[in-house]
Order: structure tokens, then C-alpha cells, then sequence
């Protein structure tokens, strides 16, 4: 049997990624592939667990490298439990954020440097990078104010305007370093429209 | 005030590390230092959370590489709230296991290799190495005959005999490779006798 594919969702806070996730893994159903959706931070028993101290408590309750080592761990079980024995079974697996937001977030927004987070995610997911990164994007400021996630109000996503700013340039900065595997994609227009780019993003991915 | 000194104790289980902590804390209290005591797994909120999820629950709870990111998370958060501030207020630290329990156990014993889980951890502590580490130890087969260490019986401390043997040889790397910082201390004899090697062992430390 071949190896399924991962796919990775990637975008600022309300840029409709829970979303269009549902959308695209029921496109590629309808084209007969097993979809497994997923997400972080969490996403196996383990992670969920680590999720749990993440987003949690008060802003102060990791310093940056605890919480990016955190992040990194969470991941690393969220491959070994969930990712790969999905993938080996031929099954297709697609997660709203993986490692792209840890650099985006830790590496660029929070000050650690993208390559620093690179590398111990790097190490914690033992190579299983996805096979195609989808960044939803949106024209600057469009996203805080359609915010729609339900990540904000949390530890991460109540942080200040400008972090989220840099979040968004970080995922820029990564999508030009890795051009094979990360895409902007628009985001704006309807969700139809939207779930159309995505698809022609990975279509030469398909069986 | 000057920055304090941070001494770290290693070895493997049984080999008297919280004796002896004690021990070479009170004589240099006698010599007029404030000294904090500690230990890891822990040693502050954040890290004592971490450690429940290291500890407990089955062998197969975590995959050796998220097991090697908890620890760097862990001894991240002991840095940031217990050791940096500590030392900057010129209290001596004594720490109960650092960073060389996870080179020698994730590292060698674990398979991962020394040098992957040094740069995680490297990353975690942010130049905070000790300024000495020792390691106490016995002849072989002396160290779990001897076992009279709590972690004995828990998630790490039950695991095979030939994985505590390549714990002791990863520790013997370490200091081959690193020997101003790291010496091994033979850890036979009186405790009396242990603690004055071990104090000799920091003399040029002292103020």
C-alpha cells in the first residue's frame, strides 16, 4: 500500500482554517481517498496532555523556550501516536497547524529565530515534514477582525496586535524559503472559492 | 554581587547523589555560602508538572524523542524560575541531575545520540551550563546493587540492566569529551570520604 500524504493548514488567528480543513478533506474523500483530520496543539493523548499546561494559566507560566520545547514534545507525539501510523496505513492526514506555526509563532513572532525552532521540531518529528503546507492569508488586518477561532482568548491567540503581525510575516518568511512545500494561499472571497485553491494546491499530490 | 556557581551532581541510580547533595550543600554553608538545593526532573512548578507526565503512566506513554523534548521543557522552566535567578542573586545552585542525565540516558542509553539531545538542551537552558558537574561513581554492577534511589521503579528508573550500563558509559563520554566541567568521582567508601573528593573537586570554585 502506498504512503498516504500530509497536509498541513497553516494561517493567522480567524483565517478560516477549522474551516476549510473540513472542506478539503471532504473534496478528497469525494475522490475516494481516507482522510484523517487532525490538529494542534494536540491532536494524541499524549499531546492533548501538553496542551493542557500550553494553554493554560497566566502568560507568564513558561518562559520562550520552555514553551517552544513544549510545543516541539507535543508535536513529536502527535507524529509518533496519530501522523505516521496514519500515513503507513495509506491514509491521507491533514492538520490544522503544525510545525510551520511553531516557527512562525516561537521562531519569528516570539523573538527564538526561525532555524532555532526549525531544528528541535526538526529533531522531534524525525523528518516527518508534511507533504504540502496550505497558509491561509489574508489582506493585512482582515484577519484579527473576521477572528473566528477558537483559539483566541487563549494564552497564545490574546497576545498583542503586532505579535500577530509578525506571525504573519513569518509564515511569508518560511514560504519563501521552502517554495516546493509551502503555499500562500488567498483566503478572501467565499469559502467555496477558497476550498477551489486549495485543492489546485495539492492536485498534483493526488493518486 | 558576583553570579553564583552552579554545581550539578550525576550518575547513575544508587549511587548516592541525595547524600551527598546534602552533604557537600552543608560544608559549603560552613564556608559561609548560601547554597539552593534542587533537583530534576523539577525543581520548579512548571518543571513538576512536566515531571508527572515523565513519570508515570506506561513504558510506551511517550516515544523516546517526545520523551527527550519533556526533559529539555522541563529543565528550560527549572532555568528560567529556580537556577538563572538564584545565581543572579549570588546563591551557589546544587541540582540533583542537569543536563548530562539526559545526554547519558536519552542520549547514549536511549539511542538518540549525545550530540542531537546537547542541541535541544543547549537551546532549552540558553548558555546556562553548570560551571562543574559530577558524576558519581562506582565499579560496575556496584551502582544497582546499592540501589537505594526513589526513582528506582518508576517509568525510567525500571528499565533494563544493559540500558543503566550504557547510562554509566554515556556519562564516561561526557567527561572524556568535556573535562574541565564534568569529573567523575569514585563514589566507594565512607560518605565522609565521597564528600570531601567531591568538595575537592570544586575547591578552585570558591570565592
Amino acid at each position: 500500500m502506498p504512503r498516504g500524504r500530509f497536509i498541513s493548514l497553516e494561517g493567522g488567528e480567524g483565517a478560516g482554517k477549522s474551516t476549510q480543513l473540513k472542506a478539503l478533506a471532504n473534496e478528497l474523500r469525494k475522490r475516494g481517498l481516507e482522510v484523517v483530520e487532525t490538529r494542534e496543539p494536540g491532536g494524541s493523548e499524549g499531546a492533548e496532555k501538553i496542551r493542557e499546561l500550553l494553554l493554560t494559566g497566566s502568560e507568564e507560566r513558561w518562559g520562550p523556550r520552555a514553551e517552544a520545547l513544549l510545543f516541539a514534545a507535543a508535536r513529536a507525539d502527535h507524529v509518533d501516536k496519530t501522523i505516521r501510523p496514519a500515513l503507513e496505513a495509506g491514509q491521507w492526514v491533514i492538520s490544522d497547524r503544525f510545525i510551520d506555526s511553531s516557527l512562525a509563532y516561537q521562531g519569528g513572532a516570539g523573538g527564538l529565530g526561525i532555524d532555532a525552532v526549525r531544528a528541535i521540531n526538526a529533531f522531534g518529528i524525525d523528518d516527518c515534514f508534511p507533504d504540502r503546507t496550505l497558509v491561509l492569508a489574508l489582506a493585512e488586518g482582515g484577519a484579527r477582525a473576521r477572528a473566528r477561532d477558537n483559539h483566541v482568548g487563549d494564552r497564545i491567540g490574546g497576545r498583542p496586535e503586532n505579535y500577530h503581525q509578525k506571525v504573519d510575516l513569518g509564515f511569508r518568511e518560511i514560504a519563501a524559503e521552502e517554495p516546493e512545500r509551502v503555499r500562500i494561499i488567498d483566503a478572501s472571497g467565499e469559502p467555496d472559492e477558497v476550498t477551489g485553491r486549495l485543492l489546485e494546491a495539492v492536485a498534483d499530490l493526488l493518486p
